[in-house]
């Protein structure tokens, strides 16, 4: 038995007039929860410190910039890593990162039981677009506001087992799963931001987000033989609906816990990494299985053509 | 609008005993059901014409080789290629194919409105095993009676659209439908036969089985923003037990027809390809979202690799 008993820290929503200060003070009662459930590892969404700020459709850089974090940790957020180490937790959660020279990602990292930074992960699929675009019902301007990340998709070893992290539009893309699954990954964290509405097909419901949500996030656990662990921030956020339903998956694929509300609500599993072992001997040795001869298109094509 | 209208023929099981005139019987019968009801295409399961004899552990090639076609058409299946078209029904269908040289594959055709074969399929991802495991409660000896599939995931212009095929364990595999999703396939056409019971997990029963099965097509279908049809052979073969739940998924991932038994069963559904577009043009316009560099592993490494 490897038990890493983790917590899905699901956030309700951060208006944008909220301060940092505030959304940690959130981020704290949540984590001394998860310190009552003696969890090991506890996982914020994504951009876990601020709104969705992409929504909204700035052309002032300093308007921007004031939404990413030069720092990690910094004023607002040092407090969250004193009280992890204080309990002895790991965690993950998001944020907007700038760097020093200037470059903006998505980002997320993961910190041992010390709340040492262990881990860094930077978006790598950004959803939406760059431009204001008039014909949707509201903006995702990821592809304005960041640079796809430069990291891959790295694993690392923590808690006993190899973890990794991907972000939010990530978990859609089943490349990402693979990538860390050919690394033996055991355990995958992620947050999420997503609108209930899409903006481009109004008749498509919140249902039908929360299905592809689950979708995605059981077919990369089944098909890796991994644990996943999906995190939201849910509720309305300055009038934009975004969907919850954070979940907990086993390494087949089933929902070992699932979120009730849109608000601030914590999940705890105890997570035995070593039921990841089953499936990566057998249906899913790699080794044994995969065809990459066959794969090629995958990795020297971007786009889809089809046959003339 | 682009519509097939599509036949999913699930067959209950064919026992060891029977003959091809036999299956090929009952295959006529579903068909002219198919065409009572405007089929453009009917699709049949893998290894239609037979038993799924590779749970039978044979050392005599001959023995081997009497459950292969040498020819397609052949005298057998002649009536199939009548029938279908005097129907004007495209079709596929799964075999053993011994090529004249000695090779063996899991093998699918597609044939267009006129019987003519027009895409062949060799299954790429096999399971199971080569030699006798006495650990296992039955056999599945895949990698003992045929050679990995040698065509890659090849697409066709067929039916107005462009369709591709898998067999079985394939969809199980997110490489499968990503490689034709590169070539904007539309309908992704797989037969199965799968065991109700995981031969080295007794506890692991059918709904589990018949979950994974779903989960796999369902994940496909949106990821790739295509339509799936799944057809089982279902039922007792000699006392061993096959999950039916032959499905036809939409390009949402949506289940739009499931089968109700484990016998012949005729599903069938009117697929407008064209609603395939908006998936392939938004969320998953491969061009504008993936990063192929970041993919590399999955095509230059077989086998997981954990780190130090």
């Amino acid at each position: 038995m490897r038990i890493v008993n983790v917590a899905a820290a699901q956030m309700g929503p951060i208006q944008k007039a909220e301060t940092r200060q505030a959304v940690v003070a959130r981020m704290l009662a949540l984590m001394d929860e998860a310190k009552g459930r003696d969890a090991d590892l506890i996982v914020y969404p994504e951009l876990a410190l601020t709104t969705f700020f992409p929504r909204w459709f700035m052309t002032d850089q300093a308007e921007v910039d004031a939404w990413f974090e030069r720092d990690m940790p910094n004023a607002a957020t040092r407090p969250l890593f004193e009280r992890a180490a204080r309990h002895g937790m790991a965690m993950s959660f998001g944020y907007a990162e700038l760097t020093s020279d200037g470059h903006h990602f998505n980002t997320a990292i993961l910190t041992d039981k010390r709340a040492r930074i262990i881990g860094k992960y930077r978006k790598v699929h950004l959803p939406g677009h760059a431009e204001f675009d008039p014909k949707r019902s509201f903006q995702h301007l990821e592809k304005r506001y960041f640079e796809p990340g430069d990291l891959g998709f790295p694993v690392w070893r923590a808690l006993g087992g190899v973890l990794g992290m991907c972000i939010c539009n990530d978990r859609r893309w089943p490349e990402t799963y693979r990538v860390m699954g050919l690394q033996g990954v055991e355990m995958v964290v992620l947050g999420y931001n997503t609108p209930s509405v899409n903006s481009q097909k109004k008749d498509e419901g919140a249902q039908k987000r929360l299905f592809h949500n689950r979708l995605s996030v059981q077919a990369g656990a089944y098909q890796n033989s991994t644990f996943v662990v999906a995190v939201a921030k849910a509720g309305s956020e300055d009038g934009h609906p975004m969907i919850g339903g954070s979940l907990i998956v086993d390494p087949e694929g089933e929902i070992v816990a699932q979120a009730k509300t849109e608000d601030d609500e914590l999940l705890v599993h105890a997570c035995d990494l070593d039921d990841t072992a089953f499936g990566k001997k057998t249906i899913f040795d790699f080794a044994r299985h995969r065809r990459i001869e066959h794969y090629g298109l995958i990795t020297s094509q971007t786009g889809a053509i089809a046959p003339d």
